[in-house]
């Protein structure tokens, strides 16, 4: 993988548009890693793939950097989304930054009956997918959604798009796995049948979902319920091992 | 899932033994929760099964609990490895807290050409160990190692245990998967095909294997190289991610 450092900008990229360095930007290309005048730079915005640029001006706290050469094609992510109820702080943090290494497309806060915080920075939230995305050598940002109740989400679904319902605590937690009372099947096996399609993870809280948040999730035909194996598992693993799952049986982890 | 209370301990368990607790249970238990004499507590040792047990005796700094019924047996639970290099400190508490509520037996910290870091404090992912499988509802404890080489834990490996090597660079990020000069096989694809049986994984040092290491692994016939999706995750992402996938495909997140 390229050592050339790897921005996120906003402006549009096309050969030779000069792209103007915010003060961050500036402070960490010129103090932390003491770039120069015409030393390479990587940019990508999201929308145009990713480009060969170079500095062509060091100011105090800005500077500009030239356009040179595409060098990724924007491509084409699969279409992968996460619920989840925000969590403590450095947990949502956690989960929104793994979630961009995951390729999830859009992130949207969720609140549900049992949900211990209901107040989430979404400015926050970009920032750390910006620098997820950096780090990840990822062409596209996953956009943060403000957070709204789970039965808002619900009520204005896509029902194209599979639900993944990450029901931990199952229907009875002693039963085994699978039967029709028993807890909802292992999510490899329920998904490795599905075709592939448009999706969605959802990730409750700590506590779990209500008993009546579950019962409507399991009428909706778009929704898939599954279990992530025989311990319980915190809510941030909960999301990272749902996210791996799809990825790799249905996503883009699959062979090119 | 019940909510009593789910303690650690060291002792041989068996009926009616009474069981001493340290000042930390103790200041738990008595001050954190509140819990007063003839109160319910759950217990488990890592090697005979959990039980429940009730308090005997409440002291400023100490207490006894004496046990009444053997609740859950020990199962056997697959054996599962992890092998990684060891990170930042926050990193490294992650990856061994995760790798706990994943089900891995054992964690060996390896040393590699460019691990950053080569003091583990092993008692404190000790800690760290017992609090997550306290939390996490299983019955053993996985064994936390002192840091050894990598080359030195492959010196001695037991050749029946397959290694599943995280090889997120590849021989050339550029090139396919999949591919002989390419980058290994996708991990969900290469371990599908395996049979059962003991296994472990290895996660390198955010910046990668050595040339050298790599080669050398991929001659070793027990190591099976593979990658884990088209973009780049940090390590700590990797880890939670094989895991994931070697329990799911293999382990026992499979229906029971």
């Amino acid at each position: 993988m390229s050592t050339i450092p790897r921005l996120f900008v906003k402006a549009d990229l096309t050969l030779g548009a000069p792209i103007a360095l915010t003060s961050e930007q500036a402070n960490y290309l010129f103090r932390v890693l003491r770039l120069s005048k015409n030393d390479a730079v990587r940019v990508f915005n999201g929308r145009d793939g990713e480009w060969r640029a170079s500095v062509t001006e060091v100011m105090r706290s800005a500077g500009f950097l030239c356009l040179e050469e595409l060098i990724v094609p924007q491509a084409v992510i699969g279409d992968l989304q996460l619920l989840f109820a925000p969590l403590k702080k450095t947990c949502t943090d956690f989960v929104v930054e793994k979630a961009t290494e995951l390729g999830v497309t859009m992130i949207q806060p969720v609140i549900t009956k049992r949900t211990q915080t209901s107040t989430v920075r979404v400015s926050r939230l970009e920032k750390i997918v910006e620098e997820a995305a950096e780090q990840t050598e990822r062409l596209d940002i996953p956009l943060v959604q403000e957070p709204i109740q789970l039965l808002e989400a619900l009520g204005k679904w896509d029902k194209n798009r599979r639900l993944v319902f990450c029901d931990e605590a199952g229907d009875d937690p002693t039963e085994n796995w699978g039967g029709d009372v028993g807890r909802a099947r292992p999510m490899m096996e329920a998904i490795s049948e599905l075709k592939d399609g448009l999706a969605a993870i959802l990730i409750g809280p700590e506590g779990g979902f209500s008993p009546e948040e579950r019962k409507y999730l399991r009428q909706q035909d778009y929704v898939i319920p599954v279990t992530l194996g025989p311990r319980i598992l915190r809510a941030e693993t909960a999301a990272v091992s749902a996210l791996t799952l799809w990825q790799a049986a249905r996503g883009d982890w699959r062979a090119s």
